[in-house]
């Protein structure tokens, strides 16, 4: 079934569907494995068996689809659970984006990407669309839930707590300072959960 | 006195300092208006009326010279007020920062930077050396004071205050998302210091 996806002999089309999850697997392992620069429409095209024509006809640029290669990619591993207790959910999440991000090797792909995006509208527009959209919106209804039945104050803005939590991990990433690892990530919610005045 | 410096007509040499300062006024000019791009040795030393081996000497690159430019052309900003009244002074600092980074055009020249610092190592270590390093600390000091005089709890780590608030601005600056304003540092503090928890 793979190899016939790969070398594709015209014994019919593969669905839509097929095709564009091959498309998107390929350049996800690409960019895990050599960054943003490995992942070209030639290349891809080539991988995956796909006509270059039919890359240009889904994704304006090699770095839209780089983008959604790697939402798809991180997608299941960065899933929220809800077991009624948003201390425990956040926690589990946020220990599953900083292995992500550093023992995983998602760290300095990420990083890449999001410095590709500084100065280029059309990569940071489908860096949004793609990929740090629909992560906030799904951070945002796990809070909204929790502030649902009283675990969070209802007059906080949870896109705030999205930066205070996962921005604050971008930050550690991006930027020089301290270590990004999982004692951080429970220091996060200890501050914002309780507060830190004294 | 302006006019001499740039043109240096070999009637005896600046001190050190004074050459310095021109040069990284120079490009801290260059920076807010060209751009990272624009800040090169050549250019520089024309602006500044100093040779490029002086510049070579000094620093190790044009980027390494464009991070402690921008520290320099930003710090009287971006300094931290002892009022004695914690939650006012980092609401100032705060306000000052967004304001630099959204209505002073700082925020597209320091996301070059950072950008550009994604996988070049030298970079990222002129950007630790020159800048961030130097503002985490002092951030990192204004907290440590507030700890001694009860206003913010002893057991809190300040580097990890130092994200959620500060780093918690560049998430906005880097990242797709909700506006960077000073509304947003508002909420920012009012989540940490009094605890987002229901």
């Amino acid at each position: 079934m793979e190899q016939e996806a790969g070398l594709r002999r015209g014994r019919g089309r593969r669905p839509a569907a097929t095709v564009r999850k091959a498309i998107l697997d390929a350049a996800g392992a690409m960019l895990f494995d050599g960054g943003l620069a490995g992942v070209t429409f030639d290349k891809v095209a080539q991988r995956a068996g796909v006509s270059k024509m039919t890359l240009y006809k889904w994704w304006p640029s090699p770095g839209a689809l780089a983008f959604e290669a790697y939402s798809v990619a991180v997608e299941h591993r960065l899933a929220f659970d809800d077991t009624g207790d948003v201390a425990h959910d956040l926690r589990a999440q946020l220990h599953a984006f900083v292995r992500l991000l550093t023992t995983e090797r998602g760290g300095p792909v990420i990083a890449t990407l999001i410095g590709a995006a500084q100065g280029d509208d059309d990569l940071a527009a489908a860096f949004e669309a793609e990929y740090i959209g629909p992560r906030r919106r799904l951070a945002v209804e796990r809070i909204r839930r929790a502030q649902e039945c009283g675990q969070i104050a209802t007059d906080v803005d949870p896109e705030v707590v999205v930066d205070q939590l996962w921005g604050a991990c971008y930050h550690r990433l991006l930027l020089p300072g301290p270590p990004l690892d999982t004692a951080f990530a429970d220091a996060l919610l200890r501050n914002l959960l309780g507060g830190i005045a004294g």
